[in-house]
């Protein structure tokens, strides 16, 4: 496995690929990799000749007060599980090699934003979006991987894709999970002991209430409302927001008859934890 | 010569031509061409495999008032003046299969477009710069070709290569010209015969302003004070603006001591002309 920091030199690697006919699997990630990554490095290790993981902690899409110093970094792992499940190059670029100098052309995000995360965290996909433009140029992939954990950014990618042309295929991943439902992420390292016991009952909720659908429930305001009482039930932990929405447009829904995301964002003490669900007007879970 | 309206089909035949290992070159355009376009295709013929240039009036960089409506379109000469000229394929697309829905995720220019045609023209770079990437994406360049009559749009576009960090080579070509020195452009058919007659004056006058610095002036706005002058007296046409600014940042400067853009946008009846020299500090002219 190559690992390089230099734009340039990825850039010269991909286009030697290109010349060669060789198909580019392409992981943005922020590191401190769990199994959620490893999930999506080895979905594109199945449909790829050439596997491209990247690290890097963008300061562009971290808002004031957030987790942007704390945000966990274990260079030496990464690099270990990304050999192990078969990334042939990682690309770990400084934030000077990437914004060298300020942008003159900034993009906005305006759709599939002003709901769930985006609400609460303003500038955040602005950061993402502007990230994914320069990483797609620099490691010019045929496909691009991301978790449905974050399913509002799938939303924004699907959207920064289709409105620009870019020439690649977006492959959303289900959530991967502990055994006890948790979905993994990086920042479950900062629950307490206790926190982490009550966590569960994030992804417990969201799954009563898409239950509450299977059983004939199609009153979205219903369904948010007794999602909320279960969970509220379970854990000391905050809700940021429950939220029901159209999936992928995130658009306010009357009743639930066509594709859904039943999405929630929890905070603890030292970490903010989200999950969802995506299911149809009969409350059959799909893929998103 | 191919012509092709569908953006997938476009798609899929440069995804062969990359395959095959072509390079590609873009000459993007808004069509009725004339002999600056023609040496963009032939520069772009010189250098690459394979030539593709697009026709797309795009309404994004059009503000209101503008002449969206009134834009001469001409496609028979056009395709005759592509094949002829060694354009390998045309790319048609109608407004509709550019932008089939609202898009969610804008771009917006800072740098470089607070000063001549950007200030009198709010909103027309974003519409470029937002045509451009969907049409990179689409054709996948190797190198693409813009014209230096248009300096600020040449400034623009290094901007968004170099910010976005698209893998392509911007090649600036000088302007061309008729016998007289008037800068070659579409809407020149809507001059009158009499303001045909005084255009050729624009050119003169910034050449006599280039001159001024030959000859040891180095204060902007001295030459800029100067360049009006001269060119008050030869036209009746209306002078938008005269700015003499460094390049490519497009900054003001205090005196010149390295390479400028002395920059003029002057209003006719029916058209409004635009034309720039850029010279270093002894009065050179350079190639932008």
């Amino acid at each position: 496995m190559e690992v390089m920091k230099e734009v340039e030199k990825v850039q010269n690697k991909v286009t030697e690929l290109i010349k060669e006919g060789k198909s580019i699997g392409f992981v943005p990630t922020m590191g401190y990799l769990h199994e959620g990554h490893v999930r999506l490095i080895k979905e594109a290790r199945k449909e790829n000749d050439f596997v491209i993981l990247s690290i890097f902690i963008n300061p562009l899409q971290f808002g004031e007060g957030e987790d942007l110093e704390t945000y966990p970094r274990d260079e030496h792992h990464d690099k270990k599980v990304a050999e192990e499940n078969g990334a042939d190059l990682i690309f770990l670029p400084s934030t000077d090699s990437m914004y060298p100098n300020p942008l003159s052309i900034h993009m906005s995000v305006e759709g599939r934003t002003d709901a769930l995360c985006g609400r609460s965290r303003p500038g955040h996909f602005e950061g993402v979006v502007t990230v994914l433009t320069k990483l797609f140029h620099i490691t010019r992939p045929t496909r691009t991987y991301f978790g449905m954990k974050d399913a509002q950014q799938v939303a924004v990618v699907d959207a920064l894709i289709k409105d620009y042309n870019f020439p690649i295929e977006l492959v959303p991943v289900p959530t991967v999970r502990e055994a006890d439902g948790l979905a993994k992420s990086s920042r479950n390292v900062h629950l307490s002991a206790k926190e982490r016991e009550e966590a569960p009952a994030i992804q417990k909720a969201l799954q009563y209430g898409r239950e509450l659908v299977c059983n004939g429930e199609t009153r979205p305001e219903e369904v948010v409302r007794s999602t909320r009482k279960f969970l509220e039930s379970q854990t000391h932990g905050k809700i940021d927001y429950i939220e029901l929405l159209s999936y992928p447009e995130l658009e306010f829904v009357k009743t639930i008859e066509r594709p859904v995301i039943l999405a929630t964002a929890v905070f603890y003490e030292k970490a903010r934890l989200i999950d969802n669900v995506v299911f149809n007007e009969k409350g059959e879970e799909t893929a998103g």
